[in-house]
């Protein structure tokens, strides 16, 4: 095995326009090798996006037998180092993080990225033992999110949260077992939301360690939603609320 | 072509806990086949499910060779007939409707009938041509949601939505080019929400023919959500706002 291959994460793969052109336009990328079509060159040359590494000009099936033929590449692919993750204890003490207790899913956490770069979140906590590398699957369903959403990887989540607690953060675990409505709990900046896997949910310690337990109301037959459909929804709630008692002074 | 495989659903494929179980307590499904691992056998029992055909007891890997490896199947595989796809002039006047303009990632369009199931919708509304089947990937991802969401297949989606105006339908697109925040708009039930696929948008056609059009305004980065997050968030913010003003008198 060559060393660069022993490496814990390798390269992010990162393929499609979104997720390709907003990583061209983050400095903090550093990249290897750059595939392109010939109608995402004249598509970049239109744009004026300057590129940090000489790209390959290669047919759409070059591309498509790297990423698979399903995935949708729209002629860009690109080879990069993953972002650096911060160290939990370099956030800011403010805003809103999501906690990912073993969601593993790339479709999934992918979506749950663009969403927090959505509502301006201000990092991602996850383990680093069953969250997914960011692969190629999870960037491209990131939209580009993953340049803008630092995502911190942390050993033992329930540490993590009790750290988060011991600055002031406010942590409410999303359960639908949770004592109250998330739109009945009184929220409060720094606030860390913290999402389940589909299926299993908030592992017992994870459970134990939120201040409050929260649910989400449905009013029809199915009682729960898509976990990143739950995020988003979680997302909009502790954002519209803690933006109403902002207002209110 | 042996007729059977003629016919435009094929049969509908079903894996997974909720999507069989659902589909197995409800009276309208007829099924041809029934595969169930030992485990899963064991699971049905406890639940006193009874089953309407004779299951046949087979290995986890004979269900993986069906499905594929990576999909989730927790011991439980059907064939059955697709639904009925009720005629929009059999719906009533009343409640929400989503109609879907050419959505066709089965990923979404399951996540999608999860919420909309979730949210107690009328009627998933889409285009025959576009759509995709009622596949396993899609079933899956609706989470049992098929048995509960009538789908109705129309032909030409503006077509539908000037039947569905003509008899007193308030429909709203989904646009990020919106005139305004869905949360400012007067909303009216019974009400359509007119969702368009990822990156393409609305059709022009379908634009033109909503009544009105509305966007999601996002406080971050990225601007545009994944089409199942952006769903659930219309349908929370239109039911919510609906309940306040039938609250209200």
């Amino acid at each position: 095995m060559r060393p660069e291959q022993s490496e814990r994460n390798g390269p992010a793969i990162l393929y499609g326009w979104h997720t390709v052109t907003s990583a061209l336009e983050n400095p903090a990328r550093v990249f290897h090798r750059l595939l392109v079509t010939e109608n995402a060159a004249r598509r970049l040359a239109e744009d004026a996006l300057a590129l940090p590494c000489l790209p390959e000009i290669v047919r759409p099936d070059a591309i498509a037998a790297l990423v698979g033929p399903e995935a949708v590449h729209q002629g860009l692919y690109a080879e990069a180092d993953p972002l650096p993750s911060p160290d939990i204890t370099e956030l800011e003490d403010r805003g809103i993080v999501l906690v990912l207790d073993q969601i593993t899913d790339p479709h999934n956490v992918g979506a749950i990225l663009r969403s927090a770069a959505a509502f301006a979140v201000a990092a991602v906590v996850t383990t680093a033992r069953h969250s997914p590398e960011a692969t190629g699957v999870l960037a491209k369903a990131a939209s580009g999110a993953l340049e803008y959403v630092p995502i911190v990887t942390v050993g033992n989540l329930a540490r993590a949260l009790v750290a988060l607690k011991e600055r002031g953060w406010l942590t409410v675990g999303l359960d639908s077992a949770g004592e109250t409505d998330l739109a009945g709990i009184e929220l409060a900046d720094p606030l860390a939301l913290v999402l389940g896997a589909e299926g299993k949910g908030l592992r017992q310690l994870t459970r134990a360690t939120c201040e409050r337990l929260a649910r989400l109301d449905l009013p029809g037959r199915i009682k729960s939603l898509n976990v990143s459909n739950a995020t988003v929804l979680a997302l909009h709630i502790a954002t519209s609320r803690l933006n109403a008692a902002q207002a209110r002074g």
